[in-house]
């Protein structure tokens, strides 16, 4: 009688998971509650701490010298003022100096952890941007100069690729949601003003959550925990696990804020045609699928400048995903170690750790078929044990770097 | 991007709430580990407290008198020594001392919860088969006077039914999983040995499963609880929704271990055919759904016993409701109040106010057409909010009890 494998038969138990999970969720809202009473004050949003580190804005206003200098370069090199190799040299010189920059400026400044993280990921984003900018245009230049041989292949060539750098496409696209450089963008007729007033307000109140599940419930927790590698196993395994609800919660609302509201949000002001900023990721049956879902523009310069280069230059698949999961993991890294002030490399290692985990839910989906395992075990290791361990472990090295030196 | 109808789309999801829930049990687990430790003691499946209750065992030996006077009482109607309003009189007289008889050594004794509980559950499914005997062999008495008169009808009756009373029918249905009486029923051609042991080893595994729960985790929620009507609102609500989750798994492996293994292994003992204890009432789309599913044997003789005669007597179908759940309130309060020596009417009332709850998933089912909402009020009320309540209730009145009397 209970063998039934049609999935209505059991759509009552889908509900009363839901309604369980709202009733657990509730009593942790009003324990909460009964414990702490309300945390969230006044001076969480300005505090006169955070204008302690107005090096990191002067950092960030003198970001823009980056691309200017990455587009003077493009100009002498159309221009050919300047040999080939010289150009390389000088785009390698410029993105070093725009990760070094605000690496060394945090640093000696020894900022708060929030407004740091902030300047990082804006200049990962610049670095990201200023990559793609030199690759394109000199595989523009490489392509010209083969049309220019061979006029007979010019037809084959979209035109708007090839007219000269400028320096409002440039502009354009500093600013657009993308980070893969194209001369032109596809454009909207028009901006929607009320629909973009309505996300700037869903995103407000998106935003408001954060902080105030950040505040209320995960500082108590971390602040009530031990270094969760040397306690006691089992209390570390009740902070991981206590914590890992609300990460994912806040976790969920960053990414419906960012990917959803506000990459749209832009898109929309300067007129953006192409809003592919995530699939459905949240269905992905093995970690890989994951990472190539969850953030479409990372996900697609990593395609063009990192993977298919790799093929190109007759790397094998494997190596070229190794690449393109290293790089992501040093980036993560310096996105999370440097405003921490604290170079474990656990951030690192979580990056790297899903290499295993990408061939094991391969493996998994290949000998069961079935969508929920891998969707399960992305899960678990993603948002239950991943996300919550890596606050632990940082939060930790913070706190002890900030004894050591007080 | 996010406004996908299809049921796939969301897949991801639902087993993050899965995911989530285990997350947050666990940690429950753990949490509750690390706070009392095991907490199950050798004394708990046999103490010697239990053996006080020897009263209540001798009265559960000598239930089996009754059956054996509704027995003669039939064989003398039977034989029409006795005129029919002596019968009904005599079945009457039976099915009273059948409960009363239960109650008063109960009462008498001030025997503990459980081993009353039990008591009261065996006496109640007694009084349930008493009544249908005495129904259905008043109706066979009726429908073979008709025969008598008029022979030509005789035809459309069943030979089977209107064979006279046999003690072996008798012993056959006491002790069948059935609360309807028939002369006979279909059975089975033979035991599968088996299966049975497989069931038998379940059986153990899931009760030995929900005494740990009760021990390790209704216990001592409930212990450091205040009576919920009494105390702060918030701190109730948080015990009741702390509660729900242990007292819903309680629920289902009850309801597993009884109705499905238990019933099916009686069945099987008895080749006893009719296998149809429940039906997918976790998919109920409204509470009088639920009540028409979970429980069939009660069910099959609410409609035989009360519905039936209640809309051939001319009442509308509103008032047969009404009755069959004042039936069901009655035999509740009777089954929860006598062993917890405490009526204060929680469970009547647990059951009465099923009637507006009826009503308003029928309202809510016809208005949004959606399956989910009344499946989902219906888990809210039924696990979440009810049996929690009801335990707080029940066991406050049995605590402050105590204390008195002591």
């Amino acid at each position: 009688m209970r063998s039934s494998n049609r999935f209505e038969s059991h759509a009552g138990l889908f509900n009363l998971c839901i309604v369980v999970l709202i009733a657990v969720n509730s009593r942790l809202i009003i324990e909460n509650l009964m414990k702490y009473g309300l945390l969230i004050r006044a001076g969480f949003w300005f505090s006169a701490r955070s204008l302690r580190d107005w090096p990191l804005l002067m950092c960030c206003l003198t970001l823009p010298a980056f691309p200017l200098g990455a587009f003077m370069v493009e100009k002498l090199a159309y221009r050919k003022y300047i040999p080939e190799k010289l150009v390389i040299f000088l785009h390698v010189i410029i993105t070093t100096a725009t990760i070094v920059y605000p690496v060394l400026v945090i640093i000696k400044c020894d900022s708060a952890v929030l407004s740091g993280f902030v300047l990082m990921i804006l200049d990962c984003i610049l670095w990201l941007k200023l990559v793609s900018y030199a690759h394109t245009n000199y595989d523009i230049r490489a392509l010209s100069k083969t049309v220019d041989k061979d006029d007979l292949r010019s037809s084959y060539l979209d035109p708007d690729n090839m007219k000269g750098v400028s320096f409002k496409s440039l502009v354009y696209f500093m600013v657009a949601p993308t980070l893969c450089y194209q001369q032109s963008y596809p454009r909207t007729a028009c901006i929607r003003k009320g629909w973009v007033i309505r996300q700037l307000i869903k995103c407000l109140i998106f935003t408001g959550l954060m902080g105030f599940i950040i505040e209320q419930y995960i500082n108590p927790i971390v602040k009530n925990s031990q270094h969760p590698l040397k306690g006691n196993l089992l209390n570390a395994l009740e902070r991981v696990l206590k914590l890992s609800v609300p990460t994912l919660y806040v976790w969920l609302c960053m990414f419906y804020c960012f990917f959803h509201l506000w990459l749209n949000i832009l898109a929309e002001l300067l007129r953006f045609g192409d809003r592919e900023f995530y699939k459905d990721w949240w269905n992905a049956k093995t970690v890989e699928e994951y990472w190539r879902m969850w953030n479409m523009p990372v996900h697609k310069w990593m395609v063009r400048h990192i993977y298919f280069p790799c093929i190109r230059n007759g790397l094998p698949k494997g190596v070229a995903v190794f690449i393109s999961f290293l790089t992501s993991a040093i980036f993560h890294e310096l996105l999370v170690a440097v405003p921490c002030h604290s170079f474990k490399f656990w951030a690192f290692l979580g990056i790297m750790l899903q290499i295993p985990l990408v061939i094991l839910t391969k493996y998994l989906q290949n000998k069961f078929r079935n969508t929920m395992v891998g969707n399960m075990i992305f899960w678990f290791f993603f948002c239950i044990f991943g996300q919550p361990m890596c606050i632990l472990l940082y939060y930790h090295d913070v706190m002890n770097r900030k004894v050591r030196t007080e």
